[in-house]
């Protein structure tokens, strides 16, 4: 079989639970200035699947990820029943058993069908077009990807949030919660777009993670150890490198020249690193599709929230490559897009 | 693509953590009697990646996965370098990020390679052999496939665990750690078992979970929710049926008669309900392969320990079927497997 071969994205669906919160709201209940994440951060307004005051959960991860399933399946003409098969990719799993993609497709009402499920960060939803490409087969016709966190499990509200060092800060402002989705098919269709090519590369060797989130169990959970860890310059570091070569081993790997790229749809780390890495890229005229500002970083999801921009906008024959970096421990993915 | 198309598994590999620990030594520390774990369980001893005594983790997921991969890795003949992507399957992963699959790697010494982790149970080593075989192609010709569980995290020692209820004791008695692995081409090899055919389907609508394993976040880590929680009943009567339609399936699907098939590798619960699937599939004149009285149950690494066992006795031309089946919210493995 050969590595590059050819899978279409017919449609895509988006949930993001509640109304946005915009930086007002956080800085006065977390003790920021509006000021400091607008400039430090530069997302404008996030979605997040509870309720900041109670801290009530009001949706779990597999009403999101159904939520964005179904829209995209909705929007494809097809009903949940034509789905071959699930796949999702997530870092925060409502629980570790069962796999919540298969509590997605018991909201969706349709079983006797392969599901997979994913744990990874932000290149998790390169990895899930990836797979789902692969997956199709004489049987398996149409596939549903899904790419969704939230991060309600690791918000801790019951404490003095006012006094939070900039380094914790910052995770309280940067992400945000959702789901993306794609209905992918082996079968060439108008309108569609052509996924042409994915690039997954680990390339962590010997470098620690920038990125280290942690679960407990019955035995650890009154352990003292810190949940979340993240090297925030490493991250700022690397991530701009590993963007730009992401893009050149995706473009090479067509022989796609950069001139002929008319769409880039940029790693969502925060409103202000995609600035940063797009500078870096340097595609000239290039269209950037970006979403973060407006969404927060929701992980797995932000390529799917990118890709459903991007179908508004692409016309045949059009060309685009979707980035994302993973900081954990440092993977590079990216995929090359092609309107039909 | 068609369904049904060949991958060669060239080599397996087994990690099995520390000493084995009898039954003795479990019902002196648990409260338990010899006779209730022999007679209700079946299981004579297993394996743990913790010593039971200080609760002190000895071997961590990313351990045990590495050396299953580096054995299989070794008895192929190959370098470590010469693997062109790994796919993990795990319950337990020991952070939500980084993935313990780019951990794993990390311990290989190899990086520039693409890597997936699957969240999966009992069926997690069926869904990454089909995953493993779907990743081949002309550039990616070599996968490694690991699977792996470890559950320190949920074994709760500061506790009076010697008045606990059958139903928590069970959990005690019944799981083990390890980790088991495979090397898989797309060539032939002399000597190797083609992987002609997997199943895997999700088959749980409209019924409750038989599993639950929940994890907490820094924000829940302090809530009184049940960390577990098993329908035991419902395992016992569902899993025999779903086995049963399991194998059948996937003889089907490659058009076999069950009177064809040497070995049997059936679900690997606990010896006692191994003993009670394996009569009621019925497969005459059948050799059994099943090894979860002498390890415990460690989840997703039993196909591959049973692989293991498999690979010393299968000969050219002879066929074998293994079934996994998952009771978190159900779902139906099997793969069949021909001696090259």
């Amino acid at each position: 079989m050969p590595n590059s071969f050819d899978a279409y994205i017919i449609s895509t669906g988006v949930a993001l639970p509640g109304d946005p919160l915009d930086n007002e709201v956080l800085a006065r209940k977390f003790g920021a200035s509006v000021q400091w994440i607008e400039m430090f951060v530069g997302t404008r307004q996030r979605y997040l699947a509870m309720d900041l005051d109670s801290g009530r959960v009001t949706h779990s991860l597999a009403d999101l990820g159904a939520e964005a399933g179904a829209q995209a399946i909705a929007r494809a003409g097809l009903r949940p029943t034509e789905i071959d098969f699930v796949v999702l990719s997530t870092s925060m799993p409502d629980t570790l058993m069962p796999a919540t993609v298969n509590m997605i497709v018991e909201q969706l009402g349709i079983d006797r069908l392969p599901t997979y499920q994913v744990q990874s960060g932000c290149a998790g939803a390169i990895q899930g077009l990836d797979l789902t490409r692969r997956l199709l087969d004489d049987e398996h016709r149409v596939g549903l990807v899904i790419g969704a966190d939230a991060c309600a499990k690791h918000v801790v509200l019951d404490r003095d949030v006012t006094e939070l060092q900039p380094t914790e800060l910052v995770n309280y402002v940067l992400f945000g919660d959702g789901a993306g989705a794609a209905v992918v098919t082996s079968e060439k269709v108008p309108d569609s777009i052509a996924l042409r090519s994915v690039l997954n590369r680990c390339c962590g060797l010997g470098r620690a993670p920038g990125q280290i989130v942690r679960w407990f169990g019955a035995a650890d959970r009154y352990s003292e150890q810190q949940p979340v860890e993240e090297d925030y310059k490493a991250i700022e570091e690397h991530v701009p490198i590993l963007a730009l070569e992401a893009m050149y081993e995706a473009l090479d790997s067509m022989a796609w020249n950069s001139g002929s790229v008319s769409y880039l749809l940029p790693p969502q780390l925060s409103g202000r690193m995609t600035e940063r890495i797009v500078e870096k890229l340097g595609l000239p005229g290039v269209t950037e599709i970006s979403c973060v500002a407006d969404t927060g970083n929701n992980g797995n999801a932000m390529p799917f929230l990118q890709l459903d921009l991007l179908r508004k906008q692409l016309r045949t024959g059009e060309r685009a490559v979707a980035i994302a970096i993973e900081s954990s421990k440092w993977i590079k993915g990216a995929v090359t897009l092609e309107g039909v």
